[in-house]
C-alpha cells in the first residue's frame, strides 16, 4: 500500500542529557508523519481534512515501539510509514525509522476516525472512515 | 512491589486542537513517573542516581500504551507506576492512569540500566542492576 | 496584587544535552504558571473559565525570559506569578523562578482575553476582560 | 550578515485547544533555526561544532519575541535568522516569521559560548568565540 517516506533532522532540543532523543519525542515525530501520509494520500493537509469530513482528529488508542538504535543531535533519519489496515471506523499505521541502511524503530499505531458524539457534544466518537479515503490509499 | 502514584495536572499545552492530552505528552509523564518511582525507591534524584551508579541514564527499549479514555485541560489523572520485573541489565515498568475511579491509560516499558560501552565511549551499553538497586524495590 | 507561587521538578526530559534545561520548556512551565494564577485567583480551571466568559483563549502577543542560572534534571524550581497589569483587553504577567535564594529566571508576559472574531470565526479577536475577572486579582 | 532561511510546517502537535500554534514551539522551532545558521555558516552540525571547539553548547541567557499572527496546524511558515552581533564570549540572533508576505513573528536571541569551568566541570563559563566562527558568518 501507499508509502509515505520523509527525512526529519534531529535536533538539539529532541535530545535528553545522555545525547540521544527523548523517546516521547519520537512520537511527535511519529504523529507528523501519519499526518504527511495522508497528507501525500488525500492530496490536502490534516486542516482540510477535518473540515471536510468533519471530525475532530484521528485520536490514538494503541501505540508501540522497538527502539533498536539510539540517535543524536544533528542525525538525519528517515521514517518510512504506511497503513497496516483498515476497519469501519479505525485504521492501523506502521512506521519503520531508518539512520542510513540501519533500522532504527519499529513503530505502530491504532487510530479512530473521530467526531463529536452527537448526543454528547463533549464526548468523542468513532465514525465511519469514508470511502474517498480509503480508496485514496489504494493508488 | 512497590508502587508509586502521582498526580498530574493537564496543562493547556499538553493538549492539541480536539481539545485533548497530545498523546506523546504521556509518554513524557511516564517518563517523569519512572524517574519518580526509582526517586521514591532509593530516596534520592535521577541526577545522583546516575552520578552513584556511574550509568548515562535508562534509556527506553519497547514501549506501547493503550489509551482507553482521553483528558483534557484541567483534568488532573493519577499515574501508577511500578517495576513489573528485573532482569540482569534491563527492567519492565507498568503505568496505570486512572481519572478518578477510571482507567484512562495502561503502559508498558522495557529500559536497559546503561553506561558508556567502554570500547568506545560514543556507544551506549547495558551494565548490571546493582543489587543495591534492586533491593529498594523490595521493601 | 495577588500573587501565585508554584514547585516545579525539572524532569529528564526537560533537560538537553547539557545537562540543563531547554529554554523553550520554562515557557511551557511559565504558561501553566499563568493558568495555575488565573485558577488560584478564580476558583476554577481554564476549561471552565473558557466556558463561562465564551473565550478562546489567553494568547501570547508579548514575551521574553531573562535566564541568570541554569537548573538541571532533580531540581525543585519555585515560579513566583502575578498580574503586572489590566488593560481593557490585554494584560500583563511577571514570573520570577527561584532555585532556593537564587533569581534564576525573570519573564513577562503580554496576553490578550481573546474570542472568535463575530465577523470571521476563523479569526481571534481581543475582547474586553470582564470586571469579576479583574476583581479576582484585587482581592 | 549571513541570512539563514529555512520552511517549517506547523504540526498538530504544535498546537493547542485553541488551534494555533502553542507559543512555547516556536522558541524550539528558533532553538533549531539558530542551530542551522550556525551549520549552515560553518558547513558541519552542532555535534561537529560543539566536539571541534570543546564547548557544551550555545545557552540562551536572554529572550524575547512578539506574536503578531497565529499560525494553525498545516501552515508552512518561513523563519529567516541572522547573527545581529558577537561579542567576546556572547552573540545576538534575530529571527523573522514569515507567513506568505506576512510578517508573522519576530524574535531576538542573546546566547553564551559555553564551556565547562575549569574551576568546577559542574558549572558552565562562557568562552571567547574563536574568530573562525566569527569569520564564517562574515562571508
Amino acid at each position: 500500500m501507499f508509502l509515505h517516506r520523509r527525512d526529519v533532522t534531529i535536533e538539539w532540543g529532541d535530545c535528553d542529557p545522555a545525547g540521544i532523543v527523548f523517546y516521547p519525542r519520537y512520537f511527535a515525530m511519529f504523529d507528523a508523519s501519519t499526518v504527511a501520509l495522508f497528507g501525500a494520500a488525500l492530496g490536502y493537509n490534516k486542516f482540510e481534512m477535518l473540515s471536510r469530513f468533519s471530525i475532530i482528529g484521528i485520536p490514538m488508542v494503541d501505540t508501540g515501539a522497538k527502539f533498536l538504535h539510539p540517535s543524536r543531535f544533528g542525525d538525519v533519519i528517515s521514517i518510512e510509514s504506511q497503513i497496516a489496515s483498515f476497519r469501519r471506523t479505525s485504521f492501523n499505521v506502521q512506521h519503520r525509522v531508518l539512520r542510513g541502511e540501519t533500522l532504527a524503530i519499529e513503530a505502530h499505531e491504532t487510530r479512530v476516525w473521530a467526531g463529536r458524539d452527537p448526543q454528547d457534544p463533549a464526548r468523542i466518537k468513532g465514525v465511519a472512515i469514508p470511502d474517498e479515503v480509503k480508496e485514496a490509499f489504494a493508488r
